[in-house]
């Protein structure tokens, strides 16, 4: 996972043939994906945004699946969606995975005109309508938010009868929902071990609930950062990472989350059991970890955080690649 | 500039690579620039989505400007639009055009909830928003259809203040308003080149009214087709280029022309002064006839429709970067 979120005042063209430059040695290396996030009026960082910039990676990423994670539903209208999503399944030859969420940031919801409190319900409609049209040849809909007077969406995804839809939640009604709505829970990077095995285990309950199977590729997004030495992971990521969390308290992340798992605390006691950083027999150690206890599959890394230098973020490529993708092939 | 819309059932993957390959010859062979429509709903034609094609396009478009002719302000929020042409201007390094425009097509307005007797209303206070993200510090906006609390666009677009703002316009009070709200109008493809000379004279005017000067770079929109001789370019482009005017006409096109000029005509008269279809020799004599008469020096060339072979378009294209565009160097 690509984080475009850059500091102020960084030289964003450059930034970006980075970013570019690390979907080409991902590829090389046999990722399987790339993805990355959405976000609106990120202060302080340069962002840049997700639909334009997960198209030019594309032509970098080919053979590889092109993820969002997520793209944030209730400021969307679903026919607009629908069309960008169907039209990323075609440029990605049909590897497309649509993350979707409900979003965390007031401002986000405000600055949209699209009210914070009604969030899970746009969500819902949201998506409903966007998986109509792309499996339906004429949809009329009338819904609280939308209305749709018979209309088709010509271009269908390649992918059918559509994209795979991730959702990620942090909270356990956001678990209900993901079970409920989903093709697959992302589960979230912000919670320790512990919260995240009794959050699978609802989500299992919820899934059986609902009578739909658990899904064959199940996800996980993992802040993870790998060095030659443990000691000099933890001391590059560090700054960096911290930083990135002390935002996200800013932004309210935190506030979605169970009560026990908090961002304001010292970073080893943030790190512990959420992050995985490491030398690569630690990154080796924690992945098969989270595999065993939670059954998750398909390992979504961010490791990157506004700052981090490209050579850092290259070499832990890398290694990634060379010492731990493939103890799991 | 790529006609995204394509045939009910054509296959659409085989086409996302005929546009690449006809991006990389036509950067090969010296063309300046490449742009792309916007339409949502484009029944009976399947359509690829314009943002994230063009960053995809941007990929094999190198050194070319890229531009979007035209993104339909009145369907879209200030924000979300500010913040993917400001990414787009950073994937094209600087060299995006954002053409704008009011649509047509009530069916698109009614489906996003956005009424087609406000869309100019909506059009003048979403640039008027997005150009304030672009260049204003913190921004608190309160109109009729947005309000913005106290809020940054963090990446501001490479090109400062921001990249040109091209207005299509085919009515004379949307010539108006290109004049009043554009940093150029984008003469429209679709009136004859009588009633065109009329509409510059009259942008004339306006751009005095207000005080403005007269773009250095002035752009004209044009259906042109290329073959090494002219019957054979009439033959070979009148069944595209006729069915495409049909769908106009069931989209609502021709109503916002001057009246003159319907497109419910024999193809030969709806051809004679207003399309260029022809061998080298005619395209150069047309090509500097409107350069004369309007004034306009930057063409933007259409020659391609839904079902026009890729051969006849590489072809097209060929004859025209080799043929045509030196004659004008």
């Amino acid at each position: 996972m690509l984080s475009a979120q850059h500091q102020p005042g960084a030289p964003i063209l450059r930034r970006l043939h980075e970013h570019l430059a690390q979907v080409r040695l991902a590829r090389r290396l046999g990722f399987d994906s790339v993805a990355m996030g959405q976000h609106y009026l990120t202060t302080p960082y340069q962002h840049l945004q997700t639909v334009p910039l997960l198209g030019r990676l594309a032509a970098e990423a080919e053979g590889m699946a092109i993820g969002a994670t997520v793209l944030l539903l209730p400021l969307h209208h679903p026919v607009e969606l629908a069309e960008q999503v169907a039209t990323l399944d075609v440029i990605t030859g049909g590897r497309f995975i649509c993350g979707v969420g409900v979003g965390y940031r007031e401002i986000e919801n405000e600055a949209f005109g699209s009210p914070f409190g009604e969030r899970i319900a746009r969500f819902a409609e949201t998506l409903e309508v966007m998986r109509r049209l792309w499996t339906e040849e004429v949809v009329t809909f009338e819904g609280r938010f939308f209305r749709l007077p018979r209309v088709t969406l010509t271009l269908k995804p390649v992918q059918r009868p559509h994209p795979p839809i991730w959702v990620a939640a942090n909270s356990d009604a956001g678990v209900r929902r993901a079970a409920q709505l989903g093709d697959a829970w992302v589960v979230n990077p912000h919670a320790t071990l512990a919260t995240l095995e009794r959050q699978v285990a609802l989500y299992r309950r919820c899934l059986d609930e609902a009578g739909k199977p658990f899904p064959a590729d199940f996800p996980i997004l993992k802040e993870l950062y790998i060095a030659p030495e443990s000691a000099a992971a933890r001391r590059e990521a560090q700054p960096h990472l911290a930083s990135k969390y002390q935002s996200y308290v800013a932004w309210g992340q935190d506030k979605v989350l169970p009560r026990e798992d908090g961002f304001e605390q010292p970073f080893d006691e943030l790190v512990r059991d959420r992050f995985i950083i490491g030398d690569p027999a630690f990154c080796r150690e924690e992945i098969a970890r989270h595999h065993e206890r939670l059954g998750v599959t398909h390992f979504i890394f961010r490791l990157q955080w506004p700052g981090l230098p490209q050579a850092k973020v290259l070499r832990a490529l890398r290694l990634l690649g060379t010492e731990v993708i493939p103890r799991f092939r």
